[in-house]
């Protein structure tokens, strides 16, 4: 009755399925806050207080035919136009309304962006450790996943060398996420230059374009100062899929956008390709009042220094009792080398001890583990003696 | 640059894409005022007042993490137990919240329906006239669309003669529409049993599923006290594709819902799958803060006398203008036969009366057009002399 298609995508679903309904038992069994829950990347810091404000102005003030109606499928142009403002004046940069597609979330703008280029066969790059979602993402498009494995030194900067024998003229387009959903790594401003220089490169020597498909919805969750390079900057043939989910903790509303610069290859048919694509895969436009509350709140975050804590206290103390552990830049997640190797069997010994974290070959890499650590500062803090419980084996 | 597949699609969206510029165009020389634009479905009747309630209480006294974060991505397990139990009450159904997948509008839960049951070369079955969005939503997954023409009696009731003859084991499903857009014609109960009857018989015949998909969006939307039948009711391999876009005026907003009961053939795969599909396709989740409103808005309506009122005052001016017409049942079109026969050019011609109005090739019926009346009063008014003049050429 399933689709072929989906019959495999479903089984292979089942590992995270598979957690959640664990997860929901050992509740039941010992209590939510005795089950230390760092499976899923779902935000526990509350959105800005403007938000709240935003949503409460403006539905006291709007018209509400306008504000709950059709707009154009790319979304309202003022809301683009505030959105490139604000990234004009960011990152120096000059884009228009015309190169903003309001998206449902940044799952929602890779689709749209796959759909619109992808002939069945192409090849789409990607570097472990990957969010594990572009598998599908590819598929649904018919594009076939090309992965490149880290390069082993635990940085997780992308295998560059790795890069230029895997381009083929097949390839239509490359996926990066930076700051990494799992690694926490930021790419920095050499890798994402040399990025760009190689598929310069092999555009020139191929007379193709590729694509760069840069996956941001973690941009403003970073650490320690850091700043995060625009990866579109240095690749004209740079997407960009962005979603509000992470900076102001509202995944559930599915408001992102994506951007295409007018120096894109073939900008004017690629521009009305995405807006026809946000319609025909049924998203037909990005939800309208949180267009309007995105554009109230473009240059709010989330107070990210509660994650900063969680992963200061996760990463000193882990590190202490023997787990190797790249120290994240940004994002929420942890990604050590599972002890013993195996990162399956680590994961379930974990469970035992009451730790819910994601194997690492969900992301392509096997031999690592996830944490989520988008939580409750007392779930980190009481789940240290799990850790240690669990490196001793 | 675009794929093969999107070249064709863009080109084919370009007629209602050249129609909004024209709009906009005419209403720069003629005021927008004096334009009667009928070319979109977007609703011009406000939402009732409870949902602004609902946003506004919801908003205050919601906790904002639980409110706008990530859910199951088949929705909140209480908003579907209450829209359940809303249709059980309603159709003396026995739904549970399993049986209902939260969904970003009636195009988001189509397309998850699609992407759980199509085989590439699978056949989809639509009668004209019909939503001609189907075209891609069933070209996304690799489907085959096949139409029947209409029965040419004029009542826009799917021909099920025809129906017989084209159903072979390469079909997956059939899409219906009632209330129905363009015709704005309500399926009879007798259509309904008699379709699923051949349904039924088709299934034991050849040993194959076939799934009926109900796309209902204009269920609420209905005239002279008529009594919309819940096809779900007659046939168990059926899913049902509902929208609050226009039974509370929230098409920018993108909730809507699917159901899938028990009964359906394979309902434990394909209820994992429409979970997956779901998430895969980019939606991830129906926005949440609107599934909360919708489960506080489940049995209220927008004020339909308002369209009624529109329906009436086009109906029985064109009648008398000697338009040759459907009165509809439901929904906010009306679908005329074009004088001359040829409709684009009727539509074509109408332009320089200042009307937009669509030509019905666009839904499937060459010879047809179709006026969408979800506007204001005055603009149907107002129209009428322009009406006046097309038909006179």
């Amino acid at each position: 009755m399933l689709s072929t298609a989906m019959k495999e995508i479903v089984a292979n679903s089942s590992a995270i399925r598979a957690m959640f309904e664990e997860g929901k038992r050992m509740a039941a069994i010992h209590g939510a806050e005795n089950v230390y829950d760092f499976s899923l990347g779902n935000p526990n810091v509350a959105p800005p207080e403007k938000v709240k404000q935003a949503i409460l102005e403006i539905t006291n003030n709007e018209n509400p035919v306008f504000l709950h109606g059709y707009m154009l499928n790319a979304g309202y142009p003022d809301v683009r136009k505030k959105i490139s403002g604000f990234l004009n004046k960011r990152y120096d940069l000059s884009l228009s309304e015309n190169n903003i597609v309001m998206t449902v979330g940044a799952a929602g703008a890779i689709n749209v962006v796959l759909k619109t280029i992808l002939n069945p066969g192409d090849e789409v790059i990607v570097f472990t450790p990957f969010f594990g979602e572009y598998r599908w993402y590819v598929k649904n498009f018919g594009g076939e996943l090309v992965i490149i494995p880290n390069n082993k030194s635990g940085d997780f900067q992308p295998d560059l060398a790795e890069l230029e024998n895997a381009l083929s003229p097949r390839t239509k387009a490359v996926i990066i996420n930076t700051p990494n959903n799992p690694s926490g790594a930021v790419y920095s401003e050499e890798t994402l230059k040399d990025l760009a220089a190689i598929l310069d490169g092999y555009q020139k020597k191929s007379g193709t374009s590729i694509y760069l498909i840069s996956d941001e919805p973690y941009r403003e969750i970073v650490y320690d100062g850091i700043q995060v390079s625009y990866p579109a900057k240095f690749y004209k043939n740079t997407f960009t899929a962005y979603s509000y989910s992470k900076a102001l903790s509202l995944p559930g509303e599915r408001i992102g956008y994506l951007t295409a610069p007018d120096e894109l290859d073939g900008f004017e048919e690629i521009s009305q390709g995405l807006s026809v694509a946000n319609r025909i895969l049924g998203f037909v436009n990005s939800p309208s009042m949180f267009q309007r509350v995105a554009a109230e709140c473009v240059d709010i975050t989330v107070d990210v220094s509660i994650y900063e804590e969680n992963r200061n206290i996760l990463y000193e103390n882990l590190s202490k009792m023997g787990y190797e552990c790249l120290k994240p830049g940004g994002a929420f997640y942890l990604f050590p080398k599972a002890p013993g190797g195996d990162d399956v069997a680590f994961c379930n010994a974990a469970k035992e001890h009451r730790l819910l974290i994601v194997p690492g070959r969900a992301f392509g890499a096997p031999g690592y583990f996830r944490i989520a650590y988008c939580t409750k500062k007392e779930t980190v803090q009481n789940s240290l003696n799990s850790f240690e419980k669990a490196i001793k084996g």
